[in-house]
């Protein structure tokens, strides 16, 4: 797995949660050959990641065992940050139904890990996670990861790709649902 | 869960297995609202029935515990019967790319269920399907349905649809792969 951790802070270090007020959102962009994760930190109303990189399975690993090992480390996430949220990216506008089938069946591990710990996912299509972090469902991807790295306060570009676009998944969710939660709650 | 049991034998009354010659395949039609599964013995060269039925999630659960929902009834499945094989329907070709990424987060829990035991799936499409059953890809699916009923020696033709889909892709694995695999053992 490879792994950028910019703030590195264990589960065990992380503040007293107040709810409304320190949110964590792990973010996930699925796939069978890479899943991104970012794990990212809502401290009242500053942005902080605590975690990211990618879960990679090795291609001659037949589907099966490739599929456990995303579930197993999905569900170290969990279990290691209690989110209060997770967000998942959605299907791009235009994937042909090979390639959806494909993400989907990793989508599904993911959206088990979470649900057999009672946590239900958000999901969020490509577009509205560049609308939510750039303004534009247009922003290309470059632009994306530099605002990823601005809103996180990153002292780099966030790599690998993967890694990003879950980091700004998981921005897109902490700066929209929690706090509307928090509001009607 | 709607279960048609044709010949049921509970897994503790089967019979001593010897490699080749019976040989215990589970198939899975997968799907997040139904998930067809049949069970199907080759036993010297004639097929049985040993179960087969649809695991229902009601659509106002959450995908999570949907999903949690299918990978525990097929992991009973493979606990109960210990399948040699796990044959999955695989993509109708055709199929666009939202019910294709719907169908294979069902279908990557499903996998994730084998592979958590150590079973690779074997994956057939629809067409493979009806030309092993029926010998023509271009089958109705009342066709197959009969098929099914007589190479099972069913007394009523199988139901629901999905269960006659996954007994269907069960036979087609039986019928190929592990007499192929005993001759080349």
């Amino acid at each position: 797995m490879r792994k950028f951790v910019p703030h590195h802070r264990k589960a065990s270090d992380r503040p007293r949660r107040i709810p409304g007020v320190y949110v964590i959102v792990l973010g996930i962009d699925p796939g069978v050959a890479n899943t991104g994760y970012g794990v990212v930190a809502l401290d009242r109303g500053r942005l902080v990641a605590l975690d990211g990189g990618v879960v990679e399975t090795a291609a001659g690993l037949h589907a099966g065992a490739r599929l456990a090992r995303i579930h197993e480390r999905v569900g170290d996430l969990l279990d290691g940050y209690h989110p209060d949220a997770v967000a998942v990216e959605d299907l791009y506008f235009g994937t042909n139904a090979r390639s959806a089938f494909a993400v989907g069946q990793a989508r599904g591990v993911v959206v088990l890990a979470a649900g057999q710990r009672g946590i239900r996912c958000a999901s969020y299509t490509p577009q509205q996670v560049k609308a939510a972090v750039c303004g534009s469902g247009r922003a290309e991807k470059d632009q994306v990861q530099r605002m990823v790295q601005t809103l996180l306060a990153l002292p780099d570009l966030p790599r690998p790709d993967h890694a990003a676009d879950a980091l700004a998944v998981a921005i897109c969710h902490a700066n929209g649902a929690p706090l509307a939660a928090a509001v009607s709650a």
